[in-house]
Formats: structure tokens, C-alpha cells, sequence
């Protein structure tokens, strides 16, 4: 399956679209949003929202109609939000397609196109969600509205395979021992990030720390840290700074200045510093989340170490009723 | 000024409009999401996007032209990413309007429509900024494509007057010296909300608590809550629940239902039992922020006099240079 046709044959099908509705849950949902951003920042003839699915099922958009694109994701298949999300969709009428780790599982249904991508060690990211959203949403601009953009996209998400490998070593060796100190020594911390990154600042918070390591933390915008929660910050308090390479970098550097002087306790992931530039400038922006995304899977392993405390344990999720 | 003649005026200079943009920075941006909220589910023929101003300035819309409408928001009326935007959103030939609760200030400077509106006790919530941006969605809404339950919302916005009263009693009585002293045993806790009411779940976390009171905490969606965050719940860890009166209510019962089993320190503010079944179930789910936002201001009050915080007292906001 690939994004150019897909988008291609729905075009034939149903003519241009006037919607995107990307619906998904906690770490689906958070490899959707910089495509979401793409499309929120780039689109002058459709739509884009996001939603955690639940919410899309409740709060319906009246728009919802056969105009309409519906990008979902469920890495097991099964969470039943996303599937009754789909079936919504269906039911008025719009073209969905469905991304999932797990053939033949309930997502993969039949009724609507599923795209069952790979995941592991070594599969490019052209193959896993957010290499797939992004191409989804490439092409989609192109067909209806031109992107100029378009090569470096692909381009972009191909550079991303050569420079996770050397990132991964460089922040284990540069920043897993102390981050993992730094959760010993503090029982809360926040974590900061801007842009379509923020994405990856809120899926380190709720699904690699909360989730897999059971670590209190909270997630903040750089950019709003100024309108609030900047009050809290003193020596002692921990402050995780994600610095992005690419335009929205403004806001985080903003931020990094003020934590500099206002807390002891601070550690920065500069992108820049992890190979981005290799990636061209115009869509920087929406990959380096995959970068983040790779570095918070490092440092919760990392920190699950010191622990003892292994990131594919859980005490709830699947195993109890809820 | 009324949102009524505002949006008429608007409309018959420049025709229909194809988007609208709220941008605004920390609690005054928190007041404009459930306007934007109510657009995103009911416009059809037109789009409607919320930004952090300084991030409409950096990743700023292809869109944004003579057909939109950027509705901004400054209490000080001298945020400078909230001018800044605002200067773009004229430069790019858009019909603007902002509000502020400060005549003569930066945003007040006659180059756009500005809507002065008082604050302080006894002020109607139809002339503050979640009243009068629900007035002006509505409205756009009405005389765009027609808005059956525009006689609702404005009901609903005028009864919260009399429900407000009552409630702030209530809060106090109930919850509040309970809250300050689980202030006083947790250096941090998570509050839940969802729908429109995550916007004061997230107004509640940045400003009223860390902003206001120094107070660490996190704000989680309540069906994003089972997605990650419910790993990191046990006995111990305080979790505060916002119960919304709406159709987003069965989100924050699913979480009510795990967190009564799953922790010992739960408290939970309950909308339905402070009033709002008198409003209009069809602008519930817009209307219940504004009860949160009354109670969180009560709430931090309540923690203030026991940790003997003023909540006006800041020691970086418009102190020290950032």
C-alpha cells in the first residue's frame, strides 16, 4: 500500500475532499497530530481536526458526510473507540482508512481500506504511523491543492532512518543516566515542547512516563509556559526542555533562556544537536517528533533500568476491566 | 457592543466568511476554546482553528486572508503575541476583533474592532470573554448557516448568573478546606476533565495552580486517561475529577468508575450537583467551562488562605524580565 495511490484512487472515487477527521487514542492519536498540524497550517480548501476517538464519537462534526476523510489508527486493532469511530464514519458516508499494527484484528474488518504497517526494530519510517500520516497527508495536499513541499516530505521521512541510529546512542550515552538520576531524585517533573512536537511532549508524559514508568510528570507548551506555569519553576523543580530545529524552535528557546536562570535542575534534547539539519527546513517541523519520539523510547528505557522497572510491564492496561 | 450586530456588520462588509481563528495566550485563550469548540462541531462551511498566539505567528495559516475572521483575546490588552498576531491577521486583510479588559492598551489601538468588557464580582458572564466569544460563534454561526439553538445559548449564558452564586457557596462548603488540606499532603495531583471542560482542566492546572498557588499538578483527558495515564494511579496519588452535565459526561464517568477503585485520594466536582441542569442541554457541554473556571477560582482561594498564598501575587509574571 502506498500513500500516493490511496489518496489517488479515494480522490477518483468520491472527488475532492472537504474534511479530514484523524481519530485515534493516547499514543495512536499523538503519531497523527504533526500531520493533523500539516494540513491545520497548509490547507486553504478542507478541513483538519483531531480527536481522541471517543470525543469524535460524541461531539460528532455536522460536516461528517461523504466529503469527508477519516484517518484512523489503533495499534492493536481493537480499542473499541476507534473502531465505533469508524463505524460512524461509514455510516455518513465518508471514505476511511484505518492504520494498524494487527492483521485481522477488529479494525481490519473489511469494511473500509485498513493499512497494517509493520513496527519493531529496523522498520523504516516510511512504513510505521507517523511516516504513513505524514505521506497520507503530503499527498492529499498535492492532489487537491498542489504542495510544493511534497519531495522534501518523502525526502524528510527517508533521512529520518539514517539519523535515528546515532541518536539513539547519543542520548543514551549523553543523557539516559542522568535523566534516569533525575526520576530518583524527583517524584514529579515537567517536560516542555512547542509546535507539532508538542505532540511528543505530551506522548513522553502520558505514555512513556505515566504509562510505562509509572512516573508523575506534566506536559506544558513553551510558548505558554510564559502565560502561567512559569510561576512554579525554582531551583529544585525538574524541567525536561524538548528543543525543536525547525521554525517553532523561537518558542523553545524563549523558554530555555528564562529555565536557565530560574531552576537548577534542567535538562535539554536539542534537535539540532541530534542530526536534523539533515532534513530539509521546509518540513523540519513535523519530523522532528519522530526524532522525540525515538529519544522518550530511549530514556523511559533508560530510566526502566534504574528502576527495575521494565516499559512493557503493566498493572491495568489489558489486564484488568475498565 | 453585542455579538448580534458585531457579526452582522462583519458579514456585510466582507460577505461570508471561510475561516475563523481564536488566538489569545494562557487563561484568555483558555476562555475562547469552547466558542472554538462549538464552531469546530457545527460549522459546515467553514473552518474554525484555536491558537497560542505565538504559535498563529510562527506556523501561521495559508488560509488566513480577507475571508477570515480572527477573534483575539488580551486581558492586559498588552500580551505582545496577541498584538503581534492580531497585526498580522490586519496585514493579511482579515476582519479582526479583540477583547480586552483594558482600554487605551496596545490591542486598543484603534486599528481593529476592540470589545472593552469589565471584570470583577457581579459582572454578567454575557460581558466577559467566555460569554461574549460563545455569543460571537453562535452568532457567526446563526447568520452563516443557521444555528437552531442560538436562543438556547443565549439563555443558557444568562442563567449561569443565577447558578454561580449558589455554587461558590457549595464549592466552599464542601470541597474547599478538604482540597487545601490534600494541597498540604500532595506536592503534586493529576485533575481530569473532557469535552469543553478540558479547557478549564488545563486553566485549572496552569493558572489557578501553578500559576496562582506554585501548586505541581498535571491535567489529563478523561478518555485519554485510559490510554496511559491510569497506569500511574494508586492509592496515594490525589486525582481531582471535573464531572461535566453534558453529553461529554459519560467520558469522566468511565474514569469516575476506575478512580474509585484504583485510588484513595479522589475528590470529584460534580457539575450536575451545582446547577447545571437548568441550562439548556443542548449548550451544556459550552456553558459547564464556565461553572469550572468559577469553581477553580474558589478552590484556589481556599488553598491560598490555608498556605497563606495570595492568589494575585506573582513573582515572575510582569516582575522580572522574559
Amino acid at each position: 500500500m502506498n500513500a500516493h495511490d490511496l489518496i489517488k484512487e479515494a480522490i477518483a472515487e468520491k472527488g475532492k475532499f472537504d474534511s479530514v477527521y484523524w481519530i485515534a487514542c493516547g499514543g495512536s492519536m499523538i503519531d497523527l497530530i504533526p500531520a493533523h498540524e500539516l494540513l491545520q497550517r497548509e490547507a486553504t480548501t478542507f478541513t483538519s481536526y483531531i480527536y481522541t476517538a471517543r470525543e469524535f464519537d460524541i461531539m460528532r462534526p455536522r460536516r461528517l458526510g461523504e466529503k469527508s476523510l477519516v484517518i484512523a489508527c489503533s495499534h492493536s486493532g481493537n480499542t473499541p473507540e476507534v473502531v465505533e469511530g469508524c463505524e460512524i464514519a461509514l455510516a455518513a458516508g465518508a471514505t476511511v482508512i484505518a492504520q494498524t499494527d494487527n492483521a485481522g484484528s477488529k479494525i481490519d474488518s473489511g469494511k473500509w481500506t485498513t493499512w497494517v504497517y509493520p513496527w519493531g526494530e529496523g522498520v523504516p519510517q516510511a512504513e510505521v504511523p507517523a511516516g504513513i500520516s505524514l505521506s497520507l497527508a503530503a499527498e492529499l495536499l498535492d492532489q487537491q491543492e498542489g504542495y510544493v513541499d511534497l519531495a522534501d516530505m518523502y525526502a524528510g521521512i527517508a533521512e529520518m532512518d539514517k539519523i535515528l541510529p546515532p541518536a539513539r546512542e547519543k542520548v543514551n550515552a549523553e543523557l539516559g543516566d542522568r535523566f534516569a538520576k533525575l526520576c530518583q531524585e524527583h517524584e514529579f517533573f515537567y517536560i516542555l515542547g512547542s509546535g507539532p512536537n508538542f505532540s511528543q511532549t505530551y506522548g513522553f508524559a502520558i505514555c512513556s512516563l505515566m504509562e510505562m514508568q509509572w512516573q508523575h510528570c506534566s506536559y506544558i507548551h513553551s510558548a505558554e509556559y510564559f502565560h502561567g506555569p512559569f510561576e512554579a519553576t525554582q531551583d529544585g523543580v525538574f524541567y525536561f526542555l524538548q528543543m525543536g530545529s525547525s521554525e517553532c524552535r523561537a518558542m523553545d528557546e524563549r523558554a530555555l533562556a528564562f529555565l536557565k536562570t530560574h531552576t537548577d535542575t534542567l535538562m535539554v534534547l536539542d534537535a539540532k544537536e541530534y542530526g536534523m539539519e539533515a532534513v530539509p527546513a521546509s518540513v523540519r517541523a513535523y519530523l522532528d517528533p519522530v526524532l522525540f519520539y525515538a529519544m522518550n523510547c530511549e530514556l523511559r528505557a533508560a530510566r526502566g533500568k534504574v528502576f527495575d522497572h521494565d516499559p512493557d510491564f503493566r498493572r491495568y492496561m489489558g489486564v484488568v476491566e475498565y
